[in-house]
């Protein structure tokens, strides 16, 4: 209790300065996320102050998205940034590192795209094209949902024009896509469920938005749907974020059985569904049949979001976004308010691409060079790594996860002794909540590695492994 | 008191559904923006319910946004929409209404730029020789900053290297700015200051972020800073929005005397200014001298944010913000959470633009061409409206703003008369928090008008203004 001491000052009120004493705390780890605060009754007595002091103190703290209360049971504290020392450091190598300091890396962290494969010439070509057709227009602004002409070619190519030009809203990318969702959807406080482990940029959007984020266990054809529907029948959900095809960092893809039943409790329970399709193209196994979230939803509970960036070029920060009919109006005025719109030479640019047929010659160039690394990757797993780490093959994709056996040594070691070497892995604790839970796992993303460098990387970390 | 009775329903607590009742008074206007809720105790006496029922009904109320407490004299409803159906209607006109359909119109809004004056074949030129230069690089990520090279021109043309490039961060045009500035630094309830009237899209942004809006009069050179000082004095404020030049509608500058002034009241009240700076290149009277708060700031008070989309071409979604050290950190992750960084081509391209001096060359034609547009507008309004409106002369920028003299007609009405005679210009209504407040005012732009139809569409403003 002696921890809630706080000197007062007398220029501010004492509810304010308890407030921020509390948050101090929460900040500097002395409060755990979770942890119950003094009812308020034991407070006011142990400081000596009116209660009404303590009632507001909680209630600004609570405001400011620094406490939950629940109803019968008290305040509880909520961290707002989780695991930030190793996650800053890790990120710090890819901010302050040059490219050329990179470059002496095998680097399986995919972080960065490096353009080997991308058609720099046929695309500069598209844009000439572009503006010799539509000249000044090709730079100025188009309609709120996006240039038309983009919507179009994303309608009759990739859905067979089962949708609506008019419900295809352009982003500037995933990440957008998921900012202006969570804008429109999610208030402070609200609840957020996402899939453990999940990809880290989602989870600071609903952390910046102040959501409470509660994690389902992720298994090998999806999340645990008997873990969800605990979480459905005790708390009302806002909506559930995830990513359908080769999750980000496990690679799993939803069987069709488990999206079905998702989608029947998201009508039963009244939540919404942010699908994620960030890497549906990228199918090693022809078995392995793509039908979204949204191809299989009645009840418009789907908030699809196509990510064209992670698959084409970083730079180019283009995606779109197809709204449920009950947020159309408000997802479009959070775009607005975000941005206004999306570069709109690129859209233009990237319309007369798919239009042309170019996009399909990519994807499967694309998945050939792909295809090829995932297969000496998975050989080398099965002679090297075998006695060290367990994964499962995704089939497609850009990833593979993995989970050590040994109790030896955990992932965030196993990074820096990799490095070390010259070698860079993704260490589990990024894709989780709390950073304990990632200690277990890394990430290999294979695509951007040649496939010399994949074979001397693997050989790498399997020393470093067999040394632990 | 008759309103607040609700019917419940069993399925929900009773708080949530009193809380929900509420808030459809609000939306509905049968609570104002700003009136008082019943107090607890006559409420729950009314209601026939337990105090703790109203207390926590309230409580959810603040949380999404519809309430705000001040201690020691109760709750107060709070509208998140504002003047909506005009606004609406409005916005409807050109979002729906075709290109062609729109070209029928002498277009005074200004909300798209029409690029006459763009030169397409050299950006062209610039767009080809930056993609044979740098290659697939040119289509992927960069530092979170922003590509370096942009950030390196910025520094040297604008700021003779007095801003550092890391102190630099590219944003995708002003709004975006205002957006990941509001998420770094605003709280749900925060107070946040604008000019009286200001720009709608941060209007926008400051409501979304659920934050308290007060609004201080413009005068001729900028705030009133006596109703500043009254607001400080009792109100604990995180920020003020305020446009340097030629401010969004009304036209004023600010005096270097008002500028230095803010900022001291910013480092006594501890407060930011946020500094919209998108029009200051356009000044047509040389004795109006260039100098931005940023510039004046030696206390590291002012966030600047420029944007180049607005006087360049829109679709191409670039601006710059300096942020304080304070936030700088925060600002950037706001910015990566945002949509992870801006489209990679159009940085190096507009940076070998500016290095090649083309911009500075673009800026003079641009200048030239708006200043004929300016001094013949000038003309025309003390020949043929001087009877019927007041205004001042911005002598820069984009836009004049107009307040009628007469009691007879509003400026919707203006507005719908001119329409039906083929001439669009904006009602103040879209420039305030509440709709009354600008029934009596109206912008013209005048950049984006050919001489002969500024001559006409006065002439037919004149008429209307006549016949009232």
């Amino acid at each position: 209790m002696e921890k809630f001491i706080c000197t007062y000052d007398n220029d501010e009120t004492k509810y304010v300065q308890i407030c921020n004493h509390i948050k101090n705390l929460i900040k500097n780890d002395e409060l755990e996320d979770g942890e119950k605060l003094p009812t308020i009754r034991s407070l006011s007595d142990f400081l000596g102050v009116n209660k009404i002091t303590i009632i507001n103190a909680y209630k600004k703290l609570e405001q400011e998205g620094y406490a939950v209360s629940k109803m019968g049971s008290g305040t509880f504290a909520k961290k707002r940034d989780f695991n930030i020392s190793f996650k800053r450091k890790y990120s710090e190598i890819f901010k302050t590192y040059s490219k050329e300091q990179l470059s002496k890396y095998i680097d399986f962290t995919g972080e960065v795209v490096k353009g080997d494969n991308f058609p720099v010439d046929v695309f500069k070509k598209v844009l000439n094209e572009v503006i010799d057709r539509d000249g000044a227009e090709a730079f100025i602004h188009q309609e709120s949902l996006g240039y038309d002409g983009l919507r179009k070619s994303i309608s009759n190519n990739f859905w067979h024009k089962s949708i609506s030009i008019d419900n295809i809203l352009i982003v500037s990318g995933a990440q957008q896509g998921i900012d202006i969702v969570s804008k429109a959807l999610i208030d402070v406080n609200d609840n957020v469920i996402v899939e453990k482990p999940t990809y880290i940029g989602a989870l600071s959007v609903f952390k910046w938005r102040r959501a409470n984020i509660l994690e389902v266990d992720i298994m090998k054809d999806g999340i645990d749907i008997n873990q969800l529907e605990e979480i459905l029948k005790k708390t009302k959900i806002k909506c559930f974020y995830v990513m359908s095809y080769f999750q980000n960092p496990t690679g799993i893809s939803y069987s069709e059985e488990k999206k079905k039943r998702i989608l029947e409790l998201a009508q039963q329970y009244d939540f919404y569904i942010i699908e994620d399709d960030y890497l549906s193209e990228l199918i090693y196994n022809e078995k392995l049949k793509y039908k979204s979230f949204k191809a299989l939803d009645h009840n418009d509970r789907v908030i699809y979001i196509k990510s064209f960036s992670k698959i084409f070029l970083p730079g180019i920060r283009l995606g779109y976004l197809i709204p449920p009919k009950e947020f159309k109006e408000s997802i479009i005025s959070s775009k607005v308010n975000t941005d206004i719109s999306t570069s709109s030479l690129m859209q233009r640019a990237l319309g007369y691409y798919i239009d042309e047929g170019l996009w399909i010659e990519y994807i499967e160039k694309l998945n050939c060079s792909n295809k090829k690394k995932y297969r000496l990757l998975v050989e080398l797993i099965n002679s090297k790594l075998g006695d060290y780490v367990q994964c499962n093959y995704p089939e497609g994709g850009l990833h593979i996860y993995f989970t050590l056996k040994s109790e030896g040594m955990d992932s965030v070691q196993l990074f820096y002794k990799c490095k070390k070497k010259g070698v860079l892995i993704t260490p589990g604790v990024l894709f989780f909540k709390n950073s304990k839970d990632g200690l277990k796992s890394f990430r290999i993303n294979f695509s951007e590695v040649t496939l010399e460098n994949i074979e001397k990387g693997i050989e790498v970390i399997e020393n470093v492994l067999k040394h632990s």
